[in-house]
């Protein structure tokens, strides 16, 4: 399927399921969706932390077509499914968000990681929990986004283990894809991060990291998801997780 | 004089002339102030117009502090030179805005042409305007920027002649300042952006072009100060021409 197919098939309500690996070479995009009366705060605190938060397209008020990744493309239908918050409480996980749309509506999307994993896999370099088919783990740190009005949340990294050449060769390769997370924000010591224990993510799933592996710490996008949960605004729907939108866009 | 000795003659009313050239090494900065009601549109506009309006930080609603580039420093008399503009006429050049300044101001800071200017001579290319000691050749071109809400503009660009190795060694240098407005927009034949006359520039000042160089185009700074026109705004406020922010932070 190309990137077309894969949001008509959403659309349709034929794939309600992760992305991962779907439509290979275009851009997947993380969804945030808040009333316009949140939505500079928001914008100022994605500008203000880069490198969790790239945004790559930001929607008119009212308007669910992205003209710039995929025109044409409908955000209220071409995920396979959504989450609706009220007020930070989780109330609905549906396949459409025609039902909650309203002309305030803004929507937000951000670079996610598959874009320089999938040139890391390109350049040889493996990825750990692509290579065991889980989760990537992911660590809250302790260290503090800058804040933006109510948009507070502490940097959320996910790691991947490598040898030393190797994360030499991904700090080469990631810093050129700034748009999905950019090069690793620390290597070595998660202490330094304020991580206790690495076999313990706070999301996703622990991976084995070998005899010679060093952990590689790149800034994750649920540092966003955290900041509008603190946020707590009247409504903000997002993609539900793994269900990304998939862009024309080429990576 | 250093950055923070630039900004301390400023607001003791010593400077109130162009900064090109002081306090070298250091970043200066374009400064636009708009009510919070406009703030949202206005960035908006910047992230979808990267090359001509970087965005190096926004401060929150009221504050003065550009905490990222220079903690400490006084947006409000920390320039030698201001204009302020009401509904997009122009009513003041104060050297202070304090008697102008609300707890709903908000201040952007953008980056400028000097940062890659300094870069370019350190390589041994030649600046034709700083040689001849005049104002850079500016030109509206027909290409539209993307608008934001009532901020729309076309593209405006500046233009520095070059021979074609120096255009070449001048794009990779500028490609790694994309807070400086980055790599050249276009080089060559100035039809194409839908300029007639290289000899009669909109803004600044004509540079004579040699046998052999071609002229090479980056996005202007001014294409933000069209935008602020076209939207005319209740109030905004910016930095007299030439007159910039002189930051703590380094190019």
């Amino acid at each position: 399927m190309n990137a077309a197919e894969v949001r008509l098939s959403c659309r349709r309500g034929e794939l309600a399921g992760p992305t991962a690996g779907l439509a290979r070479g275009h851009a997947q995009a993380n969804l945030v969706v808040l009333p316009r009366e949140s939505a500079y705060d928001f914008l100022l605190f994605c500008l203000r932390n880069p490198r969790p938060c790239p945004v790559l397209e930001v929607t008119d008020a009212g308007s669910p077509e992205p003209r710039e990744l995929a025109p044409g493309a409908d955000l209220r239908t071409d995920l396979p499914r959504y989450r609706v918050f009220r007020r930070g409480d989780l109330v609905d996980e549906p396949a459409s968000i025609e039902g909650y749309w309203r002309d305030d509506l803004v929507s937000f999307l951000l670079g996610c990681s598959f874009t320089f994993e999938a040139a890391l896999l390109a350049a040889g370099i493996p990825v750990r929990h692509l290579e065991l088919g889980s989760n990537v783990p992911m660590y809250t740190t302790r260290e503090a986004c800058r804040p933006a009005g109510p948009f507070v949340a502490p940097l959320v990294v996910s790691m991947r283990p490598l040898r030393p050449a190797q994360a030499i060769a991904a700090v080469e390769i990631t810093s050129r894809f700034p748009r999905s997370h950019g090069a690793p924000v620390h290597l070595g010591d998660p202490e330094a991060l304020g991580i206790a224990d690495l076999a313990r993510p706070d999301f996703g799933d622990a991976v084995p990291i070998a005899d010679g592996e060093i952990p590689v710490f790149w800034a994750c996008g649920v540092t966003t998801q955290l900041a509008v949960a603190a946020a707590r605004p009247e409504i903000a729907i997002t993609h539900a997780p793994g269900c990304m939108f998939v862009a024309d866009a080429v990576d």
